[in-house]
């Protein structure tokens, strides 16, 4: 049982064995899905969802798999957060929500937030992003995504593009990664938005075939699967610099012409302007896919670690 | 099927008969109601209401029909928008929703939002409003209140006051008449708020006998319904005009002492002081009968939309 | 029948039976709640939650009690209001409202808005908080928790200490307790901050055994309960003189050397620096298990008034 009853904070609080009963158990929501709108497991139970951070995906995704289960939301957005009587001790707040709902979901701009509320409430809390350091279900979705196009992802080549030193999403995939055994991971990125080192200690560790590279073209040939994050212009010390790269790191049809047939772009969205439009409807693009087997995925999740499904 | 799993997006994609199948749903509906506060036949359905302009009437009117019916809503608002990543494309906001609910409800400030929707999303879209083109749904639910009020629409003379030339509730509800055939139809409003000339040329083309009338008080004692709308002192050009014309589209008990036994005032509301309020407990006051019935129309609506009734 | 179909304005519309009905059901509710997360009395019933006023914890216990029934919930906060169409009389919005749901829960921070309401509106009105008025739902809260944690509220001697004159929750929770027989209540304020006239009048008519001191240390010994409320700076005319007392207002561990036995604090929170957070871990803390009851009681009450209870 590695989910009944537990937090979900780190996607290296798990194994693998335990996250193929995840994907077995999404896989098994997405038949039910086939035949109904909604299952209704979650009957009468309250998913507090406290989004402190703005966020549209990853919350309505998580309302959507708690509706789709039958169950109830309350929603606590940081536009009520500001206008809350200032000064509420934040612990205070985590066991408001924990006396009311059945489990939490929580999704902050301060790392360590889900961790720190996953102590006060007896509730299980899940981590919807915190910081800069980690977000473990959108790395379950990543992962899953790969296995739903492939099959697998053992002895797959795949490149994760863009702000690598503060996408937490990247953090997380790169975590998850590590309880496979993928052929070769290039991290392509330009010299200021390599990886952290933290990071990169932590996959070292665990032996992961990471390639540092700064040039797509150089590796898109041998890709299986290219993960895009935004590179933000913001994050850039000198904003000439930034001109002189951003069209690098861009996804265009022209980028595409030379990849495998089965190739497949990934993006945990909102996309800006780093992919070309143009390539929404091609058979590389994977990230529409990728957000709809979000809800199947959080659906699975919940129902485990509700301890509701057998 | 008119409506199944077709998009909502103008009043002018429909017949007459179109119209009488949505409002002898609405009776129907409004009978089941009678016995039971709510019906089950959105169980386990996800409605997305995505209202990126401010609205709350509209709003709430939906939300409670889709509750109504036991289904469960995805609120997506205008302050939740403007906390958005920045420049998300707008398409990919409509994907995002389309994946996660079985029909779409939206309302936008600028002109064709919903149709640009309705091509992106799978799910049927319904126009709840777009900028000062379309408001389908409101002219559904004045027709039918009209149809409540009177047992038809044909032969009736019918007042439209205010705001003729912004007012998308108005080029809707001429746009409807147009399928009826009233004896006719007074459009009564200060010069600078006449009809634009896209809406006239419509309801001319289809013989809507509308006549152009600058004072109320020459045509009240004809009128069955008086529709009003607000005239807003920010569209006039020269607030010394507005200062003397205002008074001639002001509701009183005053204004009422020659109108026919049956007169009914009907207003999309919100209201601000167009109305007198001494007029709200009168027999004439047809407008809060007419946005309790905007409940069971659109509920009707949502059912037809998604296949769901015989 | 005290509650069925009647608003809920002030506490001093009940009497020392109806608050028993209400604390009895309480108690079924908490019972029932121990077998299933969730009851279904509520099933196809719409609350309207009317938050005209930032308010976290009664907002989301409130929320919190209608889905636990089984019920749905329109949320009309203070941000959507003031996005409202500029102007809009109030009593057309709560026409509306009123039109959708079947009971209305209101807050706001003027004096009388929910009396006002529920003379416009024919489904039951909740005051949930008037300005500095009345706060009827906390007070039953209150008096509930001090029965769950002593078994009665005869005969106790009970601390009120912090902003007698400004808080909502003192002057409801004195009215309250004007119903039962407590030993003896301390009222424990600075001067500035002592109780209104208007409430003094009240609770002295109704003989309400009251001694108004400054000093908690005096009469700490003596308590049953203390009822902390907090002392805004704010509120101070003078700075100087803040600094000067505030200590004299916290709680710390210190506080608390010579308390009986089974000394219980209550506070209807959020609560800031008031009291110290060692103090939360300890047996004397019995706010948190407050906020909890607020929940089966706020069900209780919204059964009865809805006369689902019997």
């Amino acid at each position: 049982m590695p989910f009944a009853f537990r937090d979900v904070i780190s996607i290296l609080d798990y194994s693998r064995e335990d996250l193929e009963l995840l994907f077995k158990t999404t896989d098994k929501i997405r038949e039910l899905l086939e035949k109904k709108s909604s299952l209704n497991y979650l009957d009468g139970k309250i998913a507090a969802l406290l989004f402190l951070e703005p966020s549209t995906r990853t919350m309505y995704s998580f309302q959507t798999a708690v509706y789709r289960l039958g169950g109830k939301a309350l929603v606590f957005t940081s536009e009520q957060a500001t206008s809350l009587a200032k000064g509420e001790n934040y612990a205070d707040t985590i066991r408001m929500f924990d006396s009311y709902s059945d489990v939490i979901i929580i999704r902050s701009k301060y790392e360590g937030t889900a961790r720190f509320a996953a102590e006060i409430a007896e509730k299980p809390v899940i981590n919807g992003g915190d910081g800069r350091h980690e977000h473990p279900t959108q790395a379950m979705i990543d992962l899953y995504t790969i296995r739903y196009f492939f099959g697998r992802i053992d002895g797959l080549t795949i490149g994760i593009l863009g702000d690598l030193k503060y996408a937490r999403t990247i953090a997380s995939l790169l975590y998850g990664l590590t309880l496979y055994n993928p052929r070769k991971i290039y991290l392509i990125s330009p010299g200021v938005l390599r990886l952290r080192e933290e990071v990169r200690k932590k996959i070292l560790e665990r032996n992961l075939p990471i390639t540092e590279v700064s040039r797509l073209d150089e590796v898109i040939e041998e890709l299986d699967v290219l993960y895009v994050t935004r590179i933000q212009k913001e994050r850039y010390p000198d904003p000439i610099e930034y001109e002189k790269v951003k069209n690098l790191y861009k996804i265009t049809p022209e980028t595409l012409t030379k990849v495998k047939e089965n190739f497949k772009i990934l993006h945990p969205l909102p996309k800006i302007d780093e992919i070309d439009p143009r390539i929404d409807n091609t058979k590389y693009a994977g990230y529409f896919q990728q957000a709809k087997l979000g809800v199947p995925l959080r659906m699975a999740l919940l129902l485990l670690v509700l301890g509701l499904w057998r």
